[in-house]
């Protein structure tokens, strides 16, 4: 009998209706034969509740970070109740399971814990009665028995860690959205829901800003080998199948996806003395202000400078640019520059690794359009760019025709 | 060093705003040299949100039961990460505690358990840290790690657990009101706050509706003779001292409290045969139908029929006397009367013991104001009468007179 892992997230579970219709597919999926383990976020205002409930006390010492685990990881306990009740009501047997009584053993690191060691031991005994387990995720215990979480994304790491201890056929994530697209169908109409993608592109498609899977649960499901698939909770469909590279079929397409991102801002050092350490005297006191930094890129100039070029979430770009503004004047740089209404936007594809000329055409295809292109930055399986923020949609749109990406590709 | 066990409930803990008042307490206690352990329930608006869960769920099954303990258990976590939180935030060490890290164990019985065995090493070590250990109430585990609670009452009875376990000086419930009265003060002026009270006469207070303490938590106080102390979280003053009997004081007063209860209804069965089994043969079906029954009187009447009269809570009047009239013609009773415009007045003191004639003095009080008597139901420290609602209050202030209850008694 096949074993599928089934995670519903906080909008898929925000109400005791909501929570039916999440029942109601687990209970399809046992009809077509199917054994389902069900892992689970909190509802949607119980999470909102509990956040000011913390924000009230307004605390955030290190002892605190215990505390706060104490009281977030309720969330996902209210709702393995609730999501038990309710399929038992509809006659299926169940059983909830927090993080702990799973037996997802993490280290000590409150609000950011990793998991060390899964102990399915009562899962399997569930399993074995028939019944459907259904699993608090996004938590755990360390090894005082300690409640820990894992921070953001939190509850597909729960979801991806078990399909791998339990060897499931599949990892299943259900959200307010059909599947992956080749680009944001608000933006551009074209866009195709994919019926399937690599671990590697989903991975770069996610840290661009695709907010459908949290980057850490894709890497967790690429290095077990865990077939993940994205669906939605609400509308019928196969989704999408985020799986190994498939040796045989070479008739990859050479891109997959267009991802861009509006949140980030840059920031340029111009006429820096070229030598070495003068990276980290730039970024070291931005990433002392815990101000995450994304592309970097530095160029020689021909007099012996250089210029250095980065860019940050844009909401930190006043704190980042009084914080460069210092450093200059500290380092000698001749000037700073900035721009707030700046994009970025990616092309990825497992396919570039066999075409070459895949970036060259998407220059073409933005010179073409008059687009002019601030910063480039490069993986083996994506090329991204800096452009002004007012040609992003263009500059999508023009990329996902010329690429064909409304197009089946030949492997799905 | 002294320990004492504090109990915060449900109203004390309602907002954050409530929190730092308790916090402040708890601080207050640790800086006059007490180590404290904190019991707290859940936050107020919380419990009712969980049982609008519960309630849209609408479902009761027996399985249902271990689901509807794990989501009630988070009501009291939430409210122990943000009492530590704050605790810390007032430059307070604390540490919170689920039931099961505290080391409560219950028997399996879900919505109902019972402790069987508390293991304290944890909150030894946390009080030898020089911490404040903030434990949840009304929560334990059982012996497969599974979430069990305590139903009504519970965080009390976690309390003198606790206590008791830890041998602390004295176990501190904090409330709303400032202590135990003599007599309900919003119906008669001259209640007085009682210093000290027997855990006997607080056992009969208690079930007889002074609702400040669960009687299992006083049961269990008196069985490990744990000194109980019932106080205010928002007025200062020493509240009421609830302890065993003094050997040493003789000079009991006679009755120390009256207690009264309009929530209930009186139901008669006429003229029935008066052979054995006959209460049985009544009272059988109105437990079977969960009906809970009070008082009960049975008198012979010269030919050879009895009378039968018994009280049950109001709210299930309607519903016993439909029972009662299917039964009467069963086992051919004359007639079913019933009154539910009754009331039940007691007078309670471990004093009656060594005085004789206070019940016909509690008789002659009623007779002197026309107040007739219904029924008598009389224990060692106790004596019970319903009479018509109407003469409640007129009853009770009579009777807190004509004893003295007004006086500050020798004993205290």
């Amino acid at each position: 009998m096949s074993l599928v892992v089934q995670k519903f997230g906080g909008t898929s579970v925000a109400s005791t209706k909501h929570i039916q219709k999440v029942a109601e597919k687990i209970i399809q999926a046992r009809q077509r034969g199917q054994n389902v383990v069900a892992v689970v976020s909190a509802m949607g205002d119980n999470t909102d509740r509990l956040d000011e409930l913390a924000k009230e006390v307004n605390f955030n010492k290190v002892g605190a970070k215990r505390e706060i685990d104490v009281l977030l990881s309720t969330g996902e306990q209210v709702t393995i109740a609730v999501l038990s009740m309710m399929l038992m009501k509809l006659g299926c047997p169940a059983r909830s399971f927090t993080g702990g009584q799973a037996g997802i053993f993490t280290d000590k690191s409150h609000t950011r814990s990793r998991i060390r060691e899964i102990k399915p031991d009562r899962l399997l005994e569930s399993l074995e009665l028939g019944e459907v387990p259904v699993v608090a995720g996004f938590q755990g215990i360390d090894c005082h028995g300690d409640i820990t979480t894992f921070g953001r994304g939190g509850s597909d790491t729960t979801a991806v860690a078990l399909a791998a201890v339990l060897e499931a056929d599949e990892c299943q994530i259900f959200t307010d959205v059909e599947g992956v697209y080749t680009t944001d169908p608000r933006v551009v109409d074209q866009a195709r829901l994919m019926d399937r993608v690599t671990f590697e592109e989903m991975l770069e498609l996610a840290s661009l800003g695709s907010k459908v899977l949290h980057a850490r649960a894709v890497e967790f499901a690429s290095k077990y080998q865990v077939p993940l698939r994205v669906l939605s909770t609400f509308v019928q469909g196969e989704g999408t199948l985020i799986t190994k590279e498939d040796k045989l079929n070479m008739e990859q397409p050479i891109i997959s996806g267009i991802a861009f991102t509006k949140d980030e801002a840059k920031l340029t050092v111009l006429g820096v003395e070229d030598v070495p350490g003068i990276a980290w005297k730039i970024l070291g006191p931005i990433s002392d202000a815990n101000i995450g930094i994304d592309m970097i890129v530095q160029n020689v100039a021909a007099d012996n400078t250089t210029d250095f070029t980065f860019t940050v979430i844009r909401d930190d770009y006043h704190e980042a640019m009084d914080l460069l503004n210092q450093v200059a004047m500290d380092i000698g740089a001749r000037q700073v520059n900035g721009d707030d209404k700046i994009a970025k936007l990616s092309i990825v594809g497992v396919g570039m690794r066999s075409h070459a000329g895949v970036a060259s055409k998407m220059f073409q295809v933005l010179a073409d359009r008059s687009i002019n292109i601030q910063m480039i930055s490069t993986s083996e399986i994506k090329v991204s760019v800096v452009i002004a923020e007012e040609y992003i949609e263009l500059a999508a749109r023009a990329l996902h025709s010329v690429f064909n990406l409304e197009e089946k590709s030949i492997k799905s």
